[in-house]
């Protein structure tokens, strides 16, 4: 989140006004998507981390089994909205016009655009930053964040926020391993040294490791509602 | 930046105030540069492009040739500031405590951290973060921006802030080009549509490729002062 040194007390006012606000629509969210039985991601990681190709292996995955809603975020564009509506998931995209995270009032908008009565699922894939959509509830049950192997190994440490709010953390591209100077066992040991709780699938939405595990995973989340 | 749709006007008030005082600290770093005849660059890249790596084969290659400085923003670590220490380059670490990008205020506050007077260059690199830093000054000469091959060939489109204020981009990891399904021309078609005098180049701090270029421009830069 932005900090704004030279007006100290102003920011501290004006943040905690916006953050009590969105509470409060995440907790509106919150309610609403209890009514419908959904289970809601709040699905984060930097940008190209592989957030949308993973949507597209679900679609694939779980077509005729779950019915799965996608909110995209992004600061412009519609690219990855049109993705996964081609992967066969319903899809909404918010063009965040600048703003470097979704919060739960763009989220409450966008909620019209999917039939939330036929869903069993929603995936919200955030703006693609490390920082600021951490900050950000939106109503979800849960926060799944991707860190990319290509990121490196010390990650965790430099961006502790994202690990600590997350409940699952997927390590993605696995597939390049090889190719790279990145110690997996590092990050694993690194994000658990933030947040001991943090359960983490190493996968790669190209070659299909892991998947399996994550897929199990999103059943059992459904299976609870 | 974030917005806070809930408190529109207050936040342009609030906003416009931030900028007005980034932009008048930024013309205090300017003047502080000039005097002190110094080329000084803004690095930003998502999380993990390789601004670090590139600092580490720069303090190799201009070794005996260029004093180069380097600002370190972090959110949180120390971390970037050993490895470019170790390098043999100068460096202070800036820790923003949750901030998602420096600000002119922030790296004046370092400025006592490095010798500006025996100085050629400095290299401040920014917060791992494709959006927020885009939108802060900081005094620099110019703003030099690294998108990895690993993040995608769509990046340009939906980040366009970043590659619109940046004056040269930096492609990164082109080693890595034969394990992805990533067009690097695609890449630079996409970032002249927005910003048609983007100087670019293609490069792999590991493997080395594209670097004799970059150094090259480096050289031509410093000459200027």
């Amino acid at each position: 989140m932005h900090i704004f040194p030279k007006e100290r007390t102003l920011r501290v006012a004006v943040v905690k006004n916006i953050l009590d606000a969105n509470t409060r629509i995440a907790q509106e969210n919150r309610k609403l998507f209890d009514t419908h039985g959904l289970t809601v991601i709040n699905l984060m990681s930097s940008p190209g981390a592989g957030k949308t190709t993973l949507l597209e292996q679900m679609g694939a995955r779980f077509e005729g089994e779950l019915k799965i809603g996608v909110i995209e975020g992004d600061i412009q564009t519609s690219l990855d909205a049109e993705r996964v509506a081609a992967a066969g998931l319903e899809a909404v995209q918010i063009e965040t016009d600048g703003a470097c995270h979704l919060d739960a009032n763009m989220v409450q908008n966008a909620l019209s655009g999917l039939n939330l009565d036929t869903l069993d699922l929603v995936v919200v894939e955030n703006v693609g930053n490390l920082v600021c959509p951490a900050e950000f509830k939106i109503g979800e049950d849960c926060k799944v964040m991707m860190l990319s192997v290509t990121e490196g190994d010390d990650k965790p440490y430099k961006y502790p926020l994202m690990f600590k709010e997350s409940n699952v953390l997927l390590i993605s591209k696995v597939d390049l391993l090889p190719y790279l100077h990145c110690d997996i066992e590092k990050i694993k040991e690194a994000a658990r040294s933030i947040n001991p709780d943090l359960i983490i699938f190493e996968i790669s939405a190209y070659s299909g490791q892991g998947l399996d595990d994550w897929h199990s995973w999103i059943q059992e989340q459904t299976a609870k509602k």
